[in-house]
């Protein structure tokens, strides 16, 4: 698989989209990394980390999209972007995959615009993949849609399954929905809905799970709309900024403090890791007509690397075809059931 | 003031409660409580506790709202439970507040029913003073109603900026819908629509804030739907449990880590006793008429006593009546506005 990598996304490239490029190269044999970029600046970094191999490339785009560009604008005006240029290669059939730690609307509006939604699918959603004290689950939508109906709720779901399924490896997903209660009456009105029709899926569908339940593992595909995902990830990000800011504090009054954390430093370092769902490689954009994974902003080589060999699995698996399937299968259960009624 | 406690209510009771009881009247002189319950099961634990003063009394119930008591039947039937029994204290004139540990969904319907909805409200809420990185928050609506219009986000705002002022005692309280980025744009429809109306009201209103943001103390009341609320509830006290247990799985891994744990212990203490928010009291049930406060059912006789120290307070500064005042300023002007718009 041949993956390109925006290599001037995100707060620290593209010095760590290329080491994150060499490292995925060394884990992947059969992969290859397209880092595009502004030619001169990629290269140096590229020299630097003495790469001597033949499975990165450099391909040449003097433009860069910003964070604070309007997603809309980004499309419409960045054509010679690194963003817009790893796109056109896919577009191309010169690579498999994009992968960006940049600007996740643009992201959204250049998947959109340039390869399109895969069959049947509404609304593409982002999927993060998170920690929990088993296995790790996935949240989706994790921001791309903020309001949301229970058939969009639906195809959340039958795309995380074919997802989980065919990426992440999971035989049969536990499928749920993120409540505030595992009983279906304490959701709300879109919960209520969508469980209605999931119920009637013949999916691996558990009901509800709360927050709590999702980082013990119960379930292998959590689903929600975009807003209260969001909520939960950045809920997540900000609980565990304000408790190590609390222990710094902390730790800062006592000398025995001190010794202790000397002590303990790598069992917090591992919680620390274990945590943090940004290294866990990204969130691939599901429904799109391609392989798409946005990355955190703050990325750094490992969470990169991450990503490119995820984002060359979800290509090699051509999820959006099984998730094109699913949906087709799911319209024309609701079909004969309509005409049934109808003939009824 | 006089405040009514359902001994009866929450997972340790009636322990935690008469504990709770006796430290609020020792620290708070013109404070009495009466424990509502079963009679010998609370006198028994009310005299092992030694106390010889005069201002905790016992009110006999006979009957106790079960955790998992459908709310409506709660309500309908149970006459002689104690957590009743609290209500109809207050609507006899024989005590100025309810605190309860027990269901919340049983407490919310006996207040509405019981006491009934301050003038002008539509929908009480309730409102959780949550722990950040300076001072503590207002969080509401932090689970009452899963369904909200805009009306009901901005009756909120001013429920929770009337509290934050009388009972928390912020001087001019800044007030924030709970969203997804800074940026109005980046919320849901509930969000935008609020927005536009909490920016005419002159209230302190300081736009959206994101989960972390909260919880570095940016803002003094917090405002969202009782969906968002309470996964920002439970994705906390989620997040927290699930690092507590890596921490101890980790710590179980090595002795030099064990040791470390031993010096950080009071650090740890200290943190896990920030972040419960649990702790700091209950929440109080903003919008009706009278003075509620629900307290988790994990209380301890700590979180009891400030509940109960709380609920004097709210009590005392007659929180609806500002709410009532507030609401039907907000009315008149509208009312205004309109005729404006009439007359032009």
């Amino acid at each position: 698989m041949r993956v390109a990598i925006d290599a001037m996304g995100g707060d620290d490239a593209p010095l760590v989209n290329v080491d994150g490029a060499i490292d995925a190269v060394e884990k992947q044999e059969d992969l290859e990394v397209i880092l595009v970029g502004i030619e001169p600046v990629v290269r140096k970094h590229l020299d630097s980390r003495k790469y001597k191999g033949s499975r990165i490339s450099i391909h040449h785009a003097p433009d860069v999209v910003k964070m604070d560009d309007p997603p809309s604008l980004a499309v419409r005006r960045k054509k010679d972007s690194s963003m817009r240029k790893a796109f056109d290669l896919v577009r191309e059939g010169k690579a498999d995959a994009v992968v960006s730690a940049g600007n996740s609307g643009a992201m959204m509006g250049m998947s959109l615009f340039l390869l399109g939604r895969a069959e049947g699918v509404d609304r593409p959603a982002f999927a993060a993949l998170m920690p929990s004290y088993s296995k790790p689950f996935l949240l989706l939508d994790a921001g791309a849609n903020v309001d949301c109906s229970p058939d969009n709720i639906i195809q959340f779901a039958l795309m995380g399954n074919a997802y989980s399924r065919l990426v992440v490896g999971v035989d049969r997903p536990r499928v749920s929905l993120l409540s505030i209660g595992e009983e279906q009456m304490k959701g709300n009105v879109l919960i209520k809905e969508s469980t209605k029709i999931l119920l009637e899926l013949g999916m691996n569908f558990t009901g509800n799970v709360e927050p709590k339940d999702a980082y013990m593992g119960v379930s292998d595909v959590i689903v929600c709309d975009g807003f209260v995902g969001n909520i939960f990830l950045k809920t997540s990000e900000g609980l565990a900024e304000f408790v190590m800011r609390l222990l710094k504090r902390e730790m800062g009054r006592s000398v025995a403090a001190k010794m202790g954390y000397l002590f303990m430093r790598s069992v917090l370092k591992n919680v620390k890791k274990e945590t943090a769902y940004e290294e866990y490689g990204g969130a691939p954009l599901l429904g799109i007509k391609g392989a798409v994974v946005v990355c955190h902003g703050r990325s750094t080589s490992k969470a990169i690397m991450n990503a490119i060999m995820i984002a060359s699995e979800f290509a090699s698996k051509n999820v959006h075809k099984a998730i094109s399937k699913d949906i087709k299968m799911l319209v024309d259960k609701k079909d004969d059931k309509e005409s049934t009624v109808a003939a009824g």
